[in-house]
Parts: C-alpha cells; structure tokens; sequence
C-alpha cells in the first residue's frame, strides 16, 4: 500500500522576468515521492502563491492546506488520484487558488503511476493509440505589423505549417493596427499555413468591438479566434460566434474545473475548447477532452512552457485523431528549456507525437537548474512553513 | 490627486483553528492608506495565500502581483475603484486567488471613499435609503439531533426569527440521519420561525441523493435548501429546482466574479442568491444585487465573520427592500469580535440595519487584536516580499 511521502515544489524563474504575454519565463514544478518511486508535474500557476496554498494553516473545514488532502494518502491505482482530487475539492474549496495547484500535483501522480506500471500516461487514461498532431508554432504578435512579419517569415521558414499569434499589441489599439497585424501574419505564414489568432482576453466582453475584426478574420483566412472575451462571459462569445462566418472561436483556458469547460462549450458556443493541463490536472483535462469530443468539438492543448507540462497537456487528448492541432510553444526561455533533459520536438513529416514512454515520457533532471531555483521561505509565527528544498 | 499610499495586510487567528465549518476562526484584514486617510476591508480567504498573491513576483503579463495594479493607483472618486478593479482583473487574470484578495481590498477602498466624503457606502452605491433586514441566526448543525434541537431551542430564546442551520454532520451520514436533524431544528425554532437548511455542498452535484430530503425538507417548510451542489454545478442546481415543490434553492457564495453570479441565476435557476463581499467585494456584489433584483431572485449576504465582514456584506442590497434577509453569524469566535469596536445587533423589533455612518461605519481598532495577530514573513532570495506590519 504505497503512500505518498512527500510532494516538494520547486520555484524557477529567469533572473529577470519581462512584463509581456509569455508564460515561460518561469514555473512550478512539483515532486511527488510514493514508494519509492517519484513522478513530476508543473503547475501553470504564480508559484509563489501555489505554494502557500499547499502550506498555508487551516482556515476552517472547506479551508484546508492541500497537504492535508494529499500527503499520506494511499496511491495504489489511478482511482486514488480521482480521490484525492475530489477530497483538495472538497477540503479546499474556499481556497480559491488550489485548482491550479493541485493541477501539477495530479500531472504528478499520473507520472509517478506510469512510471510504475511502465506505461505512458495516455494508455492509463484508456487511450490505445496515439494520434499524431500538428504542432502550431505560437508565438507572440512583434510590436509592429512589420515584426509581426519577420515572425511568421521565421516560422514559416522553421517548417511549421500552423502558426498562432497573440496578445502583444493586437486589439489595444486601433483596428486597422489589428486588420495590418492579420494581414502581415497571413503574408509571412503563406497562403496554405493554418493561420490562428489569440487576442488574450482584450476585449473583456466588447462584443462590437471584437466585431470589428472578423471582416480581417475571414479574409486572411483565419480559422480561430481565441479569447476575444474573458472565461466565463458566455453570452459575448456565443454572440460573436453567431456572426463570425468561417471563422471559429477558441477559448477556455481561463477555465479551472470541469464545470467551466463544460460551460464554455456549451453555452460560449466555442468550436475549439483549450484546456492547460497546468491549470486542471490531467485528470480534470481527461474528462472536458471526452465532453468536447461527444459534442463535436474539437479539443486543443493549451501551453506555453516546458516540454514536461507539453507532455502533460497531450496525453488528456492523445488518442483522439480528429483533434489534430497541438500547441506547440518555440520561443521558450532557457529557464523552460532547463526543466527537461529531453525535448519533444516534430517528425520529418512535422508531426508532433506523445512520448511512448512510461508516465508523462520525459525526463526531469534538477541539476540543470542551478541558476534558476528560486530561493524562497514562508514562516508564521517563527516556524518554517516552506523552504526551497535542495536539489540533493 | 490622492493616490493609494500603502495596501497593508494583517493576519489574524485563534490559537487553535478547529476543522469545522466556523469561519470566523481566522481572518485577513486590507488597509489601504490614501492622501492621509485610511478604509479598512476583510479577504474572506485563505490569509496566507492571498498574502501572497498580493506580494508574488512577477510571472508574466497576465500574471501579476495584486500590488502591481493597486499600489501608487489614484483614488479621486469611487469610479477609481471600478477603474482599479478592472485593471487588477486584467493584469491578475492568471493569478486564480486575486479575485479573494482584491474583494478586501475593494472593500476597504470603499470603507476609504465614504469615509472622505461623509457618507455611508450604500449611499455612495446609489441607495437612498436603507431598508431594515431581517437577520437569521447562522449556526451549524449539532453533532447530534438532540444537539441540533438544543441549538435551535436557544436562537429561538434568543428572540431570532429566522435561522438557519449547516454543514456539521449534514447529508453525510444516512437520509434518516438528515430527516431527524431537520425535524430536531423545526422542532427548536417553533412553528412560525424562518428555518433555512444549508447542505454546504456535501452532495457535490449528485441529485438523486439531494431529492432524498426533499420531502422532509418540505414537512418542515424549510424556506429554502441552501448549496445542494458545487458552485459550477448548475445542471444538478436546474434539476432539482424542478423537483423542490415549496423549498426553494439557494446558492451562489462560491462565486468569485460577476460571470459566475449570474450562471447561478439563470442557469442554475436559484431563488436566493448568495453572495460574499469578502469574495468578490462591494463593487461586484452590488452589480450581482442590480441583475438579481431584475430578475425577481432575491439577494441575501453571505458572511459569516466579522462586523466589519457584516457591514460590508449588507451595502450592496441595502436599498433592496423585497431582500428582507440577511445572514447574521451568532456563535462567531473571539478573533472575529476583536475585530471592530462595534457590532451591529438588531433593534428592539428585531431587525438589523446597515450603519448609518460613513464608509463602512464600524471601527476597527488593531490595539484588540494583540493575541490573534499572526507573525507572517514570505522572503524570496532572501528579499522580504512580507512581514506583518507593526500595529502603531
């Protein structure tokens, strides 16, 4: 009866962390030792606030630490993972930042569980094959219409036949700005890549304003527009998907359980749910991928990290050949690139595929990270309640 | 031009917090200083996290530190608090537990406004006047029916007309078990009380289970079943809804954005609408009190802490004089009284009334909390990000 010993979190960070939409400049990884064995998983979180929700003293009883709901429990097959995930749901529920933190901690446990069984996580979740994906570059739009160019040139002229590009400039200012930024990244990409557009959330829920660049939308041939709108404003998405032509709307990211998901489908009438395994655990991700595929709508990884939570974010959707698209981030930070020995990159055919190796396939090797460990410590009332541990 | 100075955060807590579902055992008060004056505000959160989210480094564009987006702001008028709001939403977006945190902060940048300008909050919100509430006595079942009759046998001799009773061993144990509790309560309040039952989500979104004590719940013409489910779970809420005959449905204080609030309102088809100004603040509670009020749902406060948690909750609906009840928390531990000088009791008919006074109208005084204080340091390579300010 294997028990969980001990889940550790590990802090990293570039030196200097930039203020502009790219999400690997540092992370969360998390350790979970049962048995003897060790799985490894990373939260797409703010670490430092992950943290104390793990450490934090008891509030009340739907205000628990999740060490409470985690440490010690038994792990003897997938189920316990469901059951410790129901039991942080249930105990934690008041504490408002535990989804994000046990998503890494469940990535963990399906790790460590793979690893165990010798299998890869993906055929665990009931999936007997692996589909190939087309890996889209994504990347952030250049400051001007004319680097937005370069970019898509670049990506273009890297061999990717998919691009994304988002936030930096797009929608904050002017919409002929936008409809120059659309044009440019069509230019760049050539008229046969499949061309993706994320405007981050700009619009809140400014319908008419979001309106305004699907004429653009539909000429560069677009075939997503992802979060014109925040997680949750369903009426404004299914408004603007009503009146978007050809191009289909994308979102869900924002999305931390179940219920959310189930909704932006549902209700945002999204065609394409994002769902970051980083957020909502593999196993949360797991069950929005088969509640997506029974609607017909088409399920995507959500990353912009390392290739562990790359990994973590494919295997939810592995076997589903019909969702063919995989986001695929290529201007990670070195700090990203550090987390992993081995890296998942594409095919001679350009394909991207899930490793087929046990747990989540890659390899986490803590000696390369020395000069991006973060050094952080939280005491109450004198007592040590997190230290970064050592990398011994 | 006054601009917001400091936001300081103070973490209080009995010696011992217990793991039931009391919480008034701990709690987060927000000082914000601007141009010489001072509000006071209460995260009903997880302390030690929303510390941190407050104080966290950066991680990306939309994953920044509460701080980032409040301190240095300019406060001249109570549309900065919706200006500062929103820019906390955009900048924190990937930050989950910011929405607990900035609730406190809203607050207490609203306690700050009115008390600069004489007038109290409701006022400032656009009421004209107050309506008195009817309070209900918020307690938790006993371990036992006898215990729960004992307990509703003294909130009647207390002279309360409504209460309302949760969470304990409720809908854990067996249906006869929840049957005897719920007759054990009517039994103690007397024939004519106000009785409320509060499942505290044990059924998670299993309906059938739920549907089990509906006819009890009937017998002893409960007013309403409160948190059957999850928040989130708004197919269970609408399904059994249907089913409840004269009990209606309340829900709602899991909510902790505008978005959340309304889905429970028209999609999980609740009668009463629950919110917590410690959750999602004043300036969001009082949009949620305008939709539901246009919708026929009644809004109710949910809180079940301090008087400065209390007054704060009751600003919002304040002017709403069909919301008749309010959520008065009877039994709330010694760190919560120590919170303000004043409470707010009911008047010699019974009734609670919002303060008349500016801001929030109580007084916090730090010289109680001596004892409750807690001693918080978060250090990042080897920076204090936190230490609990001095109380001078």
């Amino acid at each position: 009866m294997p028990a969980i010993d001990a889940v550790d979190f590990f802090y990293l960070s570039m030196p200097r962390v930039e203020d502009i939409g790219d999400g690997s400049q540092d992370a969360l990884l998390v350790r979970v030792a049962a048995g003897g064995e060790f799985g490894w998983g990373e939260c797409e979180a703010s670490p430092l606030v992950s943290i104390a929700s793990f450490v934090c003293p008891l509030s009340h009883s739907a205000c628990h630490p999740l060490a409470d709901s985690v440490l010690g429990q038994s792990l003897n097959d997938p189920g316990d993972i469901d059951r410790i995930g129901r039991l942080v749901r249930a105990r934690s529920q008041d504490v408002l930042q535990a989804a994000h933190t046990f998503a890494g901690i469940d990535m963990a446990l399906w790790d460590l569980m793979g690893k165990r069984l010798g299998e890869p996580v993906w055929r665990l979740l009931g999936f007997t094959s692996a589909a190939p994906k087309l890996p889209y570059a994504s990347r952030l739009f250049g400051d001007s219409p004319a680097e937005t160019l370069a970019k898509a040139n670049e990506v273009r002229a890297l061999g990717y036949r998919a691009a994304k590009f988002g936030w930096g400039p797009f929608g904050a200012g002017s919409v002929a700005d936008d409809v120059d930024h659309l044009h440019a990244a069509r230019e760049g990409l050539g008229p046969d890549g499949i061309l993706l557009i994320d405007a981050g959330t700009i619009w809140v829920e400014d319908v008419e304003r979001a309106a305004l660049v699907l004429p653009a939308l539909n000429e560069v041939f677009a075939t997503w527009l992802e979060e014109p709108f925040v997680t949750g404003a369903h009426g404004a998405y299914a408004a603007l998907a009503e009146r978007s032509g050809r191009v289909k709307l994308a979102g869900g990211e924002g999305s931390h359980n179940l219920y959310m998901a189930k909704q932006m489908i549902d209700d945002a009438k999204i065609s394409f749910v994002q769902i970051d395994a980083g957020r909502v655990g593999i196993s949360i991700s797991k069950e929005i991928a088969d509640y997506a595929h029974a609607r017909g709508v088409t399920y995507v990884n959500h990353t912009f990290t390392s290739n562990l939570a790359l990994s973590a974010s494919l295997q939810p959707y592995a076997g589903y050949a019909d969702a063919t698209l995989c986001e695929y981030p290529v201007d990670i930070k070195p700090v990203a690139r550090a987390i992993t020995v081995d890296s998942i990159l594409p095919d001679t055919s350009g394909m991207i595929r899930v490793p087929d190796a046990p747990g989540l396939g890659v390899t986490v090797d803590p000696m390369l990270w020395g000069p991006y460990l973060q050094d952080i410590e939280i005491k109450a009332g004198g007592r040590t309640l997190y230290r970064t541990p050592g990398l011994g």
